[in-house]
């Protein structure tokens, strides 16, 4: 056991022990955030048995720990968690942070106070109204508003809670019963995330009247969508919100904002743009075209700890109006006193972390070129990702990406031999092909197969995922600043290589 | 402009600048971490307007800035902010944590991860698995279930959805509508929080439908609960779930939840704890009794980050039967593999920060007496605070405390000369009397002017409220371990000298 020098401060001086503990924290954690520490390599991600072992079946007792116990066990989170800040960590939507995130976090523990009304945190609600206001500018929200949640899901769930109280005013208080409310009906793609589903289910809307509109190559089908709002008025129904998506979660394709922004317009409907994923394009002059008609919408939700490695977590939802947020608003009086910067009355919580310091210092660090060049970076990867899939005889993407994310399968040899690359294609997406359960199973097998063996070395970390009815393939979004060409050519080989591998099994 | 050394470090090496910041900063933060430091005190908390000019308009340019430029601004939100540190920072129901609870959330930040799946989280996941089954032993729940949620009132959203995915199965899928569900009725006290309000809301139910039940000295009257749910029966409505309070937010109170549970079981319905105030009691021997007949309760939301100084945010929800939580789940193919150990299935929203980790941190280095040192710490201050404002002549107590909350007023001479205090606290409880708007109104205007000069001065900061029909009074809820009876005399004084200045005027 690693024997601190703490355990000599006086338990009485809590600053000394500060003191004492970011001095003695601060070479390893540094050694995690470095890019060149290995992922956690010790065989596989023990299992929740074997962890539990080696963290001494983590121990509450009556009595507390020594800074000596302390440091050791802060040690052991560091080296048995997987290090998000390597290269080659590209299992999610997230990765690496920044020295600026880490300090940003740093300040708002110290500061450990709350984000609901102005007095107890004046610097905090001016650094994310700054940034709101800023984001709205990207937007096109002339009179725009927002806040800050503690991840997507509650930012969708706002905006769609927002949108109910704006449209149907007596659900707010009489309830949808009470208020003989038709069924409510939402609107988003197959492809979208499952956030929108958990939205209806919170607000009692209910899982069956979230419509999933087709979307082929991962875009929502407009024709579609209008064809199912008319017949849900023709049902007597109560279409009320629809959403785009902007980057899906496996994908990363685009919904045409444009064109759906107008069919909303049309029906009165509330058009909202999920874009925790792909709304950072918004920076880029290169890319922002992608999002294009957003400000046409009537919120967007942008999620900034995923591509623009502000830490987990900061999601930004912003409205066409700021003050369409007091519909939210139950003004409890014992906390708000009235003040116009008291942002915790229009959340559908009370209390919040400080997250705008880390919001307004990442961007004021980077810079909006900073965080375009995240942006580029990424798209630069996926293409040169995507060129090296093409030239490999064992790979095939699942379709040119139009964002960050690459999806691939592996081919085995057998598969090779008998078919084209185009021929599988079509068999997959050919439900009446007798071949296609054979292809499917064999590519299943495979995608499975290798991410096992990955998960034991770690060498690399992907993730993979199903779609429509296609068999599971690999997905790798390219978030990390830190990937390299290099790091692209040592993953497509190395899962070339462990595929060959157990071929020969 | 303080100049950093880390100018002299190159962009491209993180890690080096990660280890300069944290040099460079250090100093900063144990200085404002320190409890000496005074709370703000250029005049006032400075206004929006006022705030902006120092913070030089908060640019966000194309380009970035200079690490000197950032380590500045750094230390700008550090003057800037209250010092939630200061023993006499009283204003809300968290304050103050520890140097462990800061480096917890150091680690989280170096992590930078996300507590939906094992895989990206396996340490996480075991501590904060690891406190939910130590949590539940507490409150008596033999198999047990739970999770942290971004705040109090995303636990008890969390808590109503699931009752009502439990009893009422339909809505999930159908919604409420289309169920031809009955209105549903929720129950909680005059004194409960707002969140229940706002989770009737989101979930369709309306404001109107939760029935607030009077609440002398802030308890829950069961009587009342009972003839109201009564009724709602006999209107054809589907009263389901019932709030408890364990420490009101105004006045502390603890609902009497052994017979509450009672008529909840009687009438088949969930009976919820919000214990976001109260629940550490169950941490202490000398005191959770206030808090007994938990173990027949069906879920319990207890805040951490409140008195046990825990970093902010950290909420506990914990469900009676862990396997009732799959009543939330939506099995997202593209991110849960069939993992038990994967707990983002189960919470109302998909990506999580890692807080596990804080609360393990804490409760191994505190061990179970420091939390119960914390929460008799408490007690006693608030204690000595009742009895001092019993011995002052202009200050009067709205009730005994039952909990750590101390409320009171300040009475001027005109009005001390013509009633006893005994007189006063009749005429405002009744509303016949002539007396009494003379009366509310004094009162009001001395606890907003007081408030206001404390306001101004930020030698104490603490908080008014206004409860039922009483006036608007101070509360103080002694939540910091750095509170000494020194610091409760200062507060005395200092109301009491403001309170007499203002008479003067």
């Amino acid at each position: 056991m690693l024997k601190s020098k703490c355990d000599s401060v006086s338990m009485n001086d809590e600053t000394e022990q500060l003191n004492c503990w970011l001095d003695t924290m601060k070479s390893m954690i540094c050694n995690k955030f470095s890019s060149t520490a290995p992922l956690l390599k010790v065989g596989n991600v023990p299992s929740p048995e074997e962890l539990m072992e080696k963290l001494g079946g983590l121990n509450l007792d009556d009595n507390g720990s020594t800074p000596t116990e302390m440091v050791n066990m802060m040690k052991m989170i560091l080296d048995y968690s997987p290090n998000t800040q390597h290269p080659l960590f590209l299992d999610k939507l997230y990765a690496s942070t920044s020295p600026i995130g880490i300090m940003a976090e740093l300040i708002i523990a110290t500061l450990n106070t709350n984000a609901h009304v102005y007095n107890v945190s004046p610097v905090v609600t001016l650094m994310e109204k700054r940034c709101i206001d800023e984001m709205c500018k990207f937007v096109g929200f002339v009179d725009g508003g927002g806040f800050l949640n503690p991840g997507g899901s509650q930012s969708i769930l706002t905006a769609m809670v927002t949108a109910r109280n704006y449209l149907l005013k007596s659900i707010k208080h009489k309830g949808m019963v009470l208020s003989e409310s038709k069924p409510l009906i939402v609107f988003t793609s197959a492809h979208g995330h499952y956030s929108i589903d958990k939205g209806a289910m919170v607000m009692g809307i209910g899982l069956d009247q979230v419509i999933k509109i087709k979307a082929p190559e991962g875009k929502m089908d407009p024709e579609e969508l209008e064809e199912k709002i008319k017949k849900s008025l023709q049902d007597g129904h109560q279409p009320f919100f629809v959403n785009c998506t902007a980057g899906t979660t496996v994908l990363g394709a685009f919904d045409n904002i444009n064109e759906i922004s107008k069919i909303c317009a049309k029906y009165g409907l509330w058009c909202h743009v999920d874009a925790s994923w792909g709304g950072p394009v918004i920076f880029s002059k290169r890319y922002k075209h992608l999002i294009n008609g957003l400000a046409n919408v009537q919120s967007i939700n942008i999620n900034p700890h995923k591509l623009l490695g502000v830490p987990i977590q900061c999601s930004v939802l912003l409205t066409y109006n700021k003050t369409i947020l007091s519909e939210n608003s139950l003004n409890a009086q014992y906390l708000f006193h009235g003040g116009e910067y008291d942002i915790g009355d229009f959340t559908l919580g009370c209390g919040r972390r400080a997250d705008g310091i880390k919001l307004y210092l990442c961007w004021m660090y980077f810079g909006t070129n900073g965080f375009a060049a995240k942006v580029e970076h990424a798209f630069e990867i996926a293409q040169y990702m995507t060129m090296k899939v093409k030239n490999t005889v064992n790979l095939l993407m699942v379709q040119d990406p139009s964002f960050v994310n690459t999806c691939f399968w592996y081919l085995p040899s057998d598969i090779l031999k008998n078919y084209t690359k185009e021929q599988i294609r079509d068999i997959l997406n050919d439900n009446q092909n007798s071949d296609r359960e054979h292809l499917f199973k064999r590519l299943e097998f495979y995608t499975s197969n290798i991410h096992k063996e990955l998960q034991s070395n770690l060498t690399i970390m992907i993730d993979y995922a199903p779609i429509d009815r296609l068999p599971k393939f690999f997905r790798i979004p390219f978030v990390s600043f830190k990937v390299t060409n290099t790091h692209v050519d040592f993953i497509v080989n190395e899962i070339v290589k462990i595929g060959m591998k157990i071929e020969e099994r």
